[in-house]
């Protein structure tokens, strides 16, 4: 991208390595707009309006797919022509608006006359009573001048940790900066009062820039006009512009020093996810490992390949089916083996205590970081404050219908804003809420449809297949089906997940919720809801319902009367889930994620490319005058960390859910992550506005969708083990049914009898004797009384036995791993050891501090009141507080008084 | 108590109608002792120390049995007799100690000359600057003059709370101050800058007797000897003493006023548990009335009790017993049937979301609790700094040892406590941890032993009772013998109660851990394990393992050989779970809670009356002139809310762990918590000495104890369901077997055959023709193959059909509630809506409040830098704010400079 080049401010902050690297041209380019005109004043905050003619509909149309942008398009309101002639009034109100900002101490300067035409920019700048003022109300914990030492751990878990730490460093981006520092400056929330205890003698890098652009945001929030309600949100189209000199510094710099804790809480998260899966992929390599090795000693599947096995098999569909031989299942039944043996259960169990582990990890990083990042004793606000533009708009044009029908408008106009009581009731959003509602049930409706649709498409497509008379075609047919009918899966919910990514925040939007943090919670409860119905729906099916819904020899399941449910492969169906998961997996990463979040940019420049040919050499210069915060207008607003999050939790969703099936999903995971968090991180530096810094102390809704998918996926680990593996069914046979407790004879308990003069009329195969020799007896997979019994085709003991045995299994597997997590839980400390001691020992060195200086105060009482000891109006050593000089001060004050 | 006379102070948060209720000679009687000599200066805090020879057995003895003394008991180590000759020494560091106080500015009386041989006090009073600069450094939260009104809820809801929480008033004592109150006082963290914020007309008053107390003992912490390491915990004996008048004020007066926080949130707590145990007992009750109304109509017992059945049953022991007909068992089937029934599913369905709504509500009310007390924003502290007097000793005495051996013990006397590094290791601890191990261990084997006891008193009781000729005897033995068997149960858990609580002290006092909060952890962690497996160990064998190992006629299962193993009686084993838990129930808490707790206080009361007639008159008359603190030593020091919680949790298990097989369980706790209540009350006040106030925010470990039986609830409440109860079954007949869908034909069903001539020899009834006729078949209840067919005697198909179906009932149970009580947790919202609007309320109030304190200032620099805005230099504003009058101070301030 030409107009995000990597530059640089000269502010402190910034390693000085870095800073060499520009050339003088480079730096001064940088500059242009970064200040005020008179070059001195920086520029903190932009405000952007629109003037007389809306014109930027172009800047608009870009925030629209996926991004979560939370100020975006009031517009779309605008568009009412009702509104359209309160232009004029709009001014006037933006004027006033801008007297009662100037009132607070801010200073501002205009400029209406840039080369972009219809926007108008309000660039702010925050003088230091303003910003010394603002950090005393938000309680912004500052470092101090007080320095003291952090013991260094010595141990050999010290040791290990910083060796792989250092291994693991390409894997997490830089979020911490305090990382093998032995000093730490004390910190205090800032105070006027108490000004001596910090370093203020160089002003201009005392707030860095991030936490200037909050300060103001902060006055900005509480600025109203005060005839009319109109608050900020009205007046201005974007206002959470922030522009600062764009760079690839993010690896290089921590990130919350650029973007707030917010973003560097996401960072870090993604950073110990990514660590945490080396393990994991560690294990399920070794594990799928173990499978290969163990191929050739297992003997179920070498009953099935033996030569001299010589079952015959019914036939998989009717008519056109023929009766087949146990031995061609051999290359199946192998390569289950891969995937069903007694290690992936000790799989699961590890991935569920992983999950635990990464839960209690990340609980004890995210207490480090909120101590390293000064955010102990920081409340985050339960309730914001801030009304979205649109509910404003919303509750305006309420009150403008109502008046519509008794008043004049103009005079309703100026009356309304004075109502304060106005707001949107239930019976307002019932129709929103209705359409939500209807509009789910429908998107997950439509995703079950089409689940369905492909099972039908398996299911005709295998009966057409067999009929063809080539060979060779028969025995790829299921491969064949089976590879075709997941890529189709994968393409469906590739197109759905933009689909339902739209239609959760359409039916977000129509909601009109009141505040940013409820619009974020309900947009992030329907995509979650809609992408994992999404993604999940046809895994779920083949490893739960495939297979089951067959019906018998005789008396099979028909779906529209014709199609007969479809069978899994002799050797389970956990063979086809893995293919299913894999599949799914590895194309919504590659296509989505990397093809999605590079490919497109990439498109995007060479269209530009290709324009700025055809477009006169003037204009291209032109543009490369533009200001700072203009080049910064025309990129893409910062949407929100909604979508990275849900792409997270949905590839965590793969990595846990059904990792008994599947154990190389971790690896897959791990390699995909070492791409995504560079890609993140360009991406949030170089494609979007910067967005106005939040602090956070932890990762909200997140924290607890994670924890949610975590025990999901133990009770679904416990049912792919017990009833889509055939691992409870060995296990029964070995201990309740072997002669000999070796696996001899199981796949032939497994198999029921089938007399072939039971078949119905019509569904019989076409040529019996395809075999070679006339089929009396035909086996399938099932616990059903033979023939011959005195109950023919019913449920045997066996499958009762079975049946409890996979119950048991799952209850005791359920339990058993969810007391383990509980274990891991309550073993591993939320805080670390060295933090707490840590935060003692500031504690222990601040009060040190103030009682230092007590001392002199406290002598000068012991003067003053010599013996009586009242304590009754001694009231001096606060007085004197402010008339003693402070010895610790080294600020260059200049008293005006 | 004569010794606890209702007097009460003259302070203000009392209520004029208490105060008047005095006499004027209580009331100076009163204040006997809460003064300095001077009679100006109040008494904040007690310390306590021995004078040369120790003659305190008498008030240590008085903290033994269950009180978790976090302090106490120095001695026992001090009985050390190395330790004698250093009594000297401590004199000197208790001067300097002392010194070091004054230095701190706290004003001191020593007191040795009091009545009380070999105690010494000294009176500690905090002046005003003092309290001023601990409160700054603590960051207290106090009330500023600014008032706002408290909007009331005036829809229907709030309505219906109100008349709720009058009608539950007598239910919860009084812990809430602002009930009812229109207007709050903003609060703000004290300050001594903010000053003018206060309303500090009345010093006096201003903080109140508690938080004085708090900010002593915060500074008493804090002050240590400079040379040697010697802290408050070694050189006093009680230092914890905080005297106050007692009055049974507690119901009338808000608990957190008096106790502080940590002890008002354990009564809001017990309070709203008492609440909540409304409705569950109101459904329990009906529950059982449903199963009172519909004995007549249930079709298995009708069957059972049918005149014309004549269904021949195999003997219930060998040889002594013989066959009988099932009409005998009518009685018992028809009891069963009133807690085995579809109800009692949805019952503890109805607990489970119970116990979530209860946990969800606590959340709410804490946070209210902690708005309202003006704890939001206190952090606690995570690390407890305070080494413990045990921990510090021990320390003392391993360096001593060390040097011992090199070294003079003087010399190396004075230069241990130079060393700072000395600690406790692992191995020091080693021989203290591996006694917790194993009798941990031995203690839950111990439990075991004597349920199994218990197990083999019942089983042989009635094999030699019904070898008795005496009918009526025959008749009544199950009855004598569950009845006696479950009195003799709860005897011995009554005893291994008190013997488990001083066993757990006794190994968390060995193991010396170092601080208060690790102490109290140990104690709590090892009290629960051993007190739940005491109170629930025979329980759990009745519901899951009786009547489950009994083998089948011709090959029961055996003990030693002889005892056979005890059956259930027809009705399932469900009716003898709920004889079992009624009697431990009821009795522990009729015995446990309240004769312990109101006998045990009465009988001493008793004795000191008879003692006293005993005494000389002159010697009472020496006793009332007791100064109020002499008085205080010699009560009951606090021993900490850990018993009071842990009697709770144990009650809440009951309520809630086999609630499905009583549900009269929620009505028992509510009657007996209405009891409690008053009664915790009137010894927190009457009978301990008054503990200094700690700050909480929350009540802790024991909200995740509470979680964790909850959760274990749901779990066992489906097993007790599924496996105890014959409900299953019951369905499983209806929907499989029964011909016609009813009920009708279940008995006959749930019976195997079994022929007579299989019984071992000498196994066999000794009088065959005791029913009149000759037996060929009898009957027992389990599900096996007739005699009659090919594999006699085996477990039949129905058995495993039935046992899948409990186990699937397991499965969806345990997961239907765990995702109901997530999603109630999900729904309520952890902070009150009200709560959250008066916390947003209060910071725009507070912000509101500055900037008009700041519109001075900002005028100030309009006119100092006219147009430059450069934004430097304009350090004006903090200068001047140091000189400008508060126009909002309204406070005598009386200037000494």
């Amino acid at each position: 991208m030409s107009d995000i080049l990597p530059c640089l401010m000269h502010s402190p902050p910034l390693s000085p390595q870095l800073l060499n690297s520009l050339t003088p041209e480079e730096n001064t380019q940088c500059q242009h707009g970064l200040y005020f005109q008179d070059g001195e004043r920086r520029v903190d905050y932009i405000l952007t309006y629109h003037i007389k003619k809306p014109s930027s509909s172009r800047s608009n149309r870009q925030s629209s797919r996926f991004t979560d942008n939370p100020r975006g398009d009031p517009e779309v309101a605008s568009q009412d022509h009702s509104m359209d002639y309160h232009e004029d009034d709009k001014r006037y109100r933006r004027e006033e608006f801008e007297g009662n900002l100037r009132d607070m101490g801010l200073e501002l300067e205009k400029d209406e006359d840039t080369k972009t035409p219809g926007v108008g920019f309000v660039k702010i700048h925050a003088p230091w009573h303003v910003l010394c003022r603002e950090a005393e109300f938000m309680k912004l914990k500052m470092p101090t001048k007080k320095v003291y030492e952090v013991k260094q751990c010595s141990g050999v878990g010290a040791k290990i940790n910083t060796l792989v730490n250092k291994a693991t460093e390409p894997l997490h981006p830089n979020v911490e900066e305090n990382r093998g520092q032995h000093v730490k400056h004390l910190s205090y929330a800032f105070s006027r009062e108490k000004q001596h205890l910090f370093d203020l003698s160089d002003r201009d890098s005392f707030f860095d820039s991030k936490t200037r652009a909050s300060i103001v945001f902060e006055v900005l929030k509480r600025t109203k006009c005060t005839k009319a309600k109109y608050s900020m949100v009205i007046l201005y189209v974007f206002y959470s512009t922030l522009f600062y000199p764009k760079a690839e510094i993010v690896l290089f710099f921590p990130c919350r020093k650029y973007f707030g804790e917010k973003i560097g809480l996401y960072f870090a998260w993604l950073g110990l996810y990514t660590q945490m899966l080396i393990p994991a992929s560690l294990v399920g390599v070794i594990v799928f490992l173990y499978g290969c090795a163990t191929v050739d000693n297992n003997i179920p599947s070498m009953e099935i390949c033996h030569p001299r096995n010589n079952i015959t098999m019914c036939p998989l569909c009717d008519r056109a089916c023929n009766y087949w031989k146990l031995k061609e299942a051999c290359g199946t039944a192998r390569a289950s083996h891969l995937f069903d043996n007694p290690a992936t259960v000790f799989f699961s169990i590890f991935m569920a205590l992983w999950a635990a582990m990464f839960m209690e990890h990340w609980k004890r990083r995210q207490m480090r970081l909120n101590y390293e990042w000064d955010l102990t004793g920081f409340e985050e606000e339960e309730v914001s404050d801030h009304p979205r533009a649109e509910y404003e708009l919303c509750v305006m044009q309420k009150s403008l219908k109502k008046e519509h029908k008794t008043h004049k408008v103009l005079i309703a106009y100026s009356w309304v804003f004075t109502t304060e009581k106005e707001k949107l009731t239930c019976r307002d959003r019932l129709p929103a809420y209705m359409t939500n509602i209807v509009m789910m049930l429908l998107m997950i409706g439509v995703t079950f449809a089409i689940v369905f649709g492909v099972i039908l498409y398996r299911i005709s497509i295998t009966a057409a297949l067999h009929m063809s008379n080539n060979p060779t075609t028969r025995s790829n047919v299921r491969l064949m089906v089976k590879t075709t009918a997941a890529i189709i899966n994968l393409v469906v919910i590739l197109i759905l997940d933009e689909v339902y990514g739209a239609v959760a925040r359409w039916l977000t939007v129509l909601e009109v919720p009141k505040t940013d943090r409820s619009f974020e919670e309900r947009l992030i409860f329907k995509t979650f809801v809609l992408k994992f119905v999404n993604a999940f729906t046809p895994i779920i099916y083949i490893a739960f319902f495939r297979g089951r819904l067959v019906g018998r020899p005789g008396s099979y399941l028909y779906v529209f009367e014709s199609y007969r449910m479809e069978e899994c492969a002799h050797g389970g169906c956990l063979m086809e889930l893995c293919i299913q998961l894999s599949i799914t997996m590895l194309g919504k990463q590659l296509i989505q994620n990397n093809l999605f979040e590079i490919g497109i940019p990439k498109l995007k420049k060479l269209i530009r490319y290709i324009k700025s040919k055809r477009r006169s050499f003037q204009e291209e210069e032109r543009e490369k005058k533009l200001q700072r915060y203009e080049t910064d207008h025309f990129l893409e607003p910062f949407a929100g960390l909604t979508p990275e999050y849900m792409e997270m939790i949905i590839q965590f969703g793969f990595v846990t859910l059904f990792v008994a099936s599947f154990p190389l999903a971790p690896l897959f995971a791990l390699l995909n992550n070492i791409i995504e968090i560079r890609l993140d991180a360009k991406k949030f530096v170089a494609e979007l506005r910067r967005p106005v810094a939040a602090r956070a102390k932890d990762i909200g809704i997140w924290y607890n969708l994670l924890r949610g998918v975590a025990k999901v996926a133990v009770i679904i680990n416990a049912f792919v083990i017990s009833f889509t593996s055939d691992f409870i069914p060995r296990l029964v046979y070995q201990y309740m049914y072997s002669p000999d407790g070796s696996m001899h004879g199981f796949v032939n308990h497994t198999m029921s009898y089938f007399n072939v003069s039971d078949f119905q009329d019509g569904k019989e195969p076409m040529d019996p004797h395809h075999l070679g020799y006339q089929v009396e007896m035909c086996r399938y997979k099932d616990y059903r009384e033979p023939p011959w019994s005195n109950t023919p085709y019913v449920v045997s003991k066996e499958f009762w036995a079975v049946l409890a045995a996979r119950l048991a299994f799952v209850i005791v597997f359920q339990n058993v791993v969810m007391l383990m997590s509980d274990i891991v839980d309550w073993l591993i400390p939320d805080i670390p050891k060295d933090i707490s001691l840590q935060i003692h020992k500031e504690k222990i060195l601040m009060v040190e501090l103030f009682m230092k200086e007590e001392q002199g105060k406290m002598q000068f009482i012991d003067s003053m009141t010599p013996c009586d000891g009242k304590g009754r109006n001694n009231h001096a050593p606060i007085a004197r507080s402010r008339s003693i000089p402070h010895t610790h001060s080294h600020t260059h004050d200049v008293d005006y008084t």
